[in-house]
């Protein structure tokens, strides 16, 4: 029998350096000898990337409700669980995940204001027992993040949000990380070498002798 | 101020004759000199349709999970009520439904066996207060709804689940209509104008003097 394989998840703001941060950890992993998939949310297979696009385009014919958006977020998430990391893990390999649950609990629940109880709801049905060994969560002043955001490119729907949303956001997550003992948080704001140090240093804790595939 | 409008939902398994039934509730409500928006689910707003086209389509790359269904379902039911039915009902106008929220009851609770917590969850927040003023269901034997669906073309994704589907979906159709106060249920698999008559003799019944504009 395959030993079942871990669920890693990089969280953050826009610009906390979400992208490096997946590119070391892949890296690490690769040198552990375990096959890895790569995942993003909301996306990850060819419906849910429909959703992606439907929920971060600018020119949409019309107003998309916040309820809508939080429920399209869920979709997608379901869908990818079940189609791509679910029988990832089953069959042994490892799966790092650019965003996951806790984004919704941010953005939708923090940002958003949403109601917390169906956000709890649609958290214990759709994920099930399916919860990330490890989440890296990434610490970022949502001033910052947003000014290194915008200097890659245009802004996407939920981008072009005021700063008070992010604000709002980022006071979630670091809500939730300081009561999730399989949440770390990062300072994202020091130098590339030194969070990339954090990461790996994280990374051999949590996993210590684990990753000997 | 405006007197708020009235919702009426048809609703009933494929091929129970709900095009019919909304042709003559459409005609009888302009006879009553009220203005009328007809709505249909999934879909109704350009965003909503995308999402009925993602839900129906039969060449899927991949499986629709249940639950992607269900969310999806919902996602653009919140789309619909937020950007048409409750402004038009706002408006004083009236609004007729080719299904709505008693559809995914029937067909991922009944159907689908998909959790009832979460469906009931999902209704209380995205519905809110606007349920509907009256539900015709049209009751028909799956088997007769299903081959008369077959004559019109081709079956979408959900038409094409197996007769067991479709008879724990009418059970679950039934079972509602009979504990819901709002919800009349209609014989139809009876002669046309036998139908069209029972669904005029409902409304009238239940909009009585209510209907003058």
């Amino acid at each position: 029998m395959t030993k079942p394989g871990k669920f890693i998840v990089v969280e953050g703001l826009e610009g906390a350096g979400k992208s490096s941060a997946i590119a070391t950890i892949r890296q690490w992993l690769q040198q552990q000898n375990v096959q890895v998939v790569c995942t993003r949310e909301p996306g990850g297979t060819p419906l849910a990337e429909k959703l992606r696009n439907l929920v971060k385009q600018v020119d949409n014919d019309e107003q998309l409700a916040p309820q809508t958006e939080l429920l399209l977020m869920y979709a997608a998430r379901v869908q990818l669980l079940t189609n791509v990391i679910r029988p990832a893990l089953n069959r042994g390999d490892w799966v790092l995940a650019d965003r996951h649950d806790m984004s919704s609990r941010a953005y939708q629940g923090g940002g958003r204001q949403l109601d917390e109880q169906l956000i709890n709801n649609l958290r214990s049905t759709v994920l099930g027992n399916t919860r990330p060994d490890l989440t890296l969560y990434l610490d970022i002043d949502p001033a910052v993040g947003l000014s290194r955001a915008a200097a890659r490119g245009e802004l996407d729907r939920i981008e072009q949000e005021q700063l008070a949303f992010f604000v709002r956001t980022r006071q979630k997550y670091l809500q939730i990380a300081a009561t999730e003992p399989d949440i770390v948080s990062l300072d994202a704001s020091q130098p590339l070498e030194i969070v990339q140090q954090n990461i790996i240093n994280a990374l051999q804790q949590h996993f210590k002798g684990q990753a000997d595939g």
